[in-house]
């Protein structure tokens, strides 16, 4: 049987962690705000998808605070790489996740930010600056919105999944790195009431309940770096349908998430199609 | 030649009727925001969508008002039918379109004020009162954010398809009255960039630009009430694709608005499915 290594870690160090996480996540939120009143400025990078001086401002920033109060950590970001890549602890962090919406002014973008322990996830923070949204969680401490404490119902089995609400990424995201385009087409067919948020929002939502469940398809750590931790701690089910290397894209993940019966139940529809 | 029965209204008319529906929209806020305050009721319809105390407290306070300004003009809206159906003058209400996001708290619903003299759009209104986002226009006066005039520019021909920015209805619109889940289907795989929000704020963003185009999928005039003048004085397209009564809905609407290039293009795409 493995042990859980973050069964090592006490409540009082879990704390400071998870306030180290938080007062990254008001830097955050400074610097992007300082970054978007002197004009966002947009560069498409080689794979074509979106960075700006946001999205670099605030990396930097986290990278520098890191670097002075946890200096033997490790950090992963989207537009600078990994530092400490042998360190057991490793800060995951994405100020700007949704930097289209960002850059188009579409106020759904979030930002990331999760550490983990030998690969375990141990604090995570999403926080939507626009939307007066922040969630939080540390392993064994619960997942809270602000002050409240998220605790998630099962889904009713008595439902039409019709009815349920779910968040989808786009098309796009099945199709971009490889050929699946019919796993969307059946999530789409079967489960037509959802919205397609493109940012970490949906996974905000699959915590507090406000969606059923939601997915990601290829996306890179970064991108659910503190969705497993606010999930499970808020009582949900996160479910990993698949993890693997692409040649220019890094490792690459898909997952599904929210309340457990029908996070249970939309891994198994779609093991047909990973 | 058909003459538009606009041009016999002159400026100060329209706007004195801009004025009425601005104040209407901040009546709507207030309302809303005290049954928001009161607790949100929500109850099932006989056609399973939603209605809330909301939704009926701001429909009962636009008529009132409604009646005391304009007693002999009409008023049609989602909850409480048509009055004065023979006036030439149609005031035309959503007060909470995206029902089902504003009962889960999810910020993305508006609430929607369209005027009609002879069945053509004559004054829009659609606000987002938690985006803090609000739209105006009234015929041949321009479209304004606030107190920013809109204008839209063209669809670059230039550009990929794959990177257009579409706002999508979720599949359950195409399948609900009708079996067009391959016309979803269709704009999926050629748009795969999309973006489904289940409320009208993707008509706001096709009218700003920060989306290029949307779509709306068999929904009643309440729903698009606002748009066509909207995006019209932004400087867009708006294109009804298809009217046709349904026995139980009433009259449906398929459009398509925003970047005139691109909404012809998709209205071409369409017209296999319509």
């Amino acid at each position: 049987m493995t042990v859980d290594p973050r069964a090592s870690l006490n409540a009082k160090e879990l704390q400071r962690l998870l306030d180290a996480a938080l007062s990254l996540s008001d830097l955050c939120r400074e610097v992007i705000a300082d970054a978007v009143s002197e004009g966002v400025d947009v560069n498409a990078k080689i794979d074509r998808s979106l960075v700006t001086n946001a999205d670099l401002a605030a990396e930097r920033a986290f990278r520098e605070r890191l670097g002075q109060r946890f200096p033997d950590m490790g950090v992963q970001g989207e537009e600078f790489g990994g530092t400490n890549p042998d360190s057991p602890w490793q800060w995951v962090i994405d100020p700007v996740d949704g930097t289209s919406d960002f850059a188009r002014g579409i106020p759904i973008w979030g930002s990331i930010i999760g550490l983990f322990f030998h690969g375990e996830p141990v604090v995570g923070v999403i926080d939507h600056p626009p939307l007066g949204l922040r969630l939080h969680a540390a392993f064994g401490q619960g997942a809270y919105r602000g002050s409240e404490r998220l605790s998630l119902s099962d889904y009713d089995s008595g439902r039409n999944d019709s009815d349920a609400c779910v968040g989808l990424p786009s098309r796009s995201n099945f199709i971009r790195r490889n050929d699946d385009g019919a796993a969307f087409d059946a999530l789409a067919a079967h489960f037509p009431d959802f919205r397609v948020f493109r940012s970490c929002l949906t996974h905000a939502y699959a915590a507090t309940g406000q969606l059923d469940v939601a997915l990601e398809w290829d996306v890179n750590l970064w991108d659910v770096a503190a969705t497993r931790i606010i999930v499970e701690e808020a009582g949900g089910r996160y479910i990993l349908l698949r993890k693997r290397a692409h040649s220019e894209a890094g490792m690459l993940y898909c997952a599904v998430f929210g309340r457990p019966a029908l996070a249970d139940r939309i891994a198994a529809m779609l093991s047909a199609h990973i």
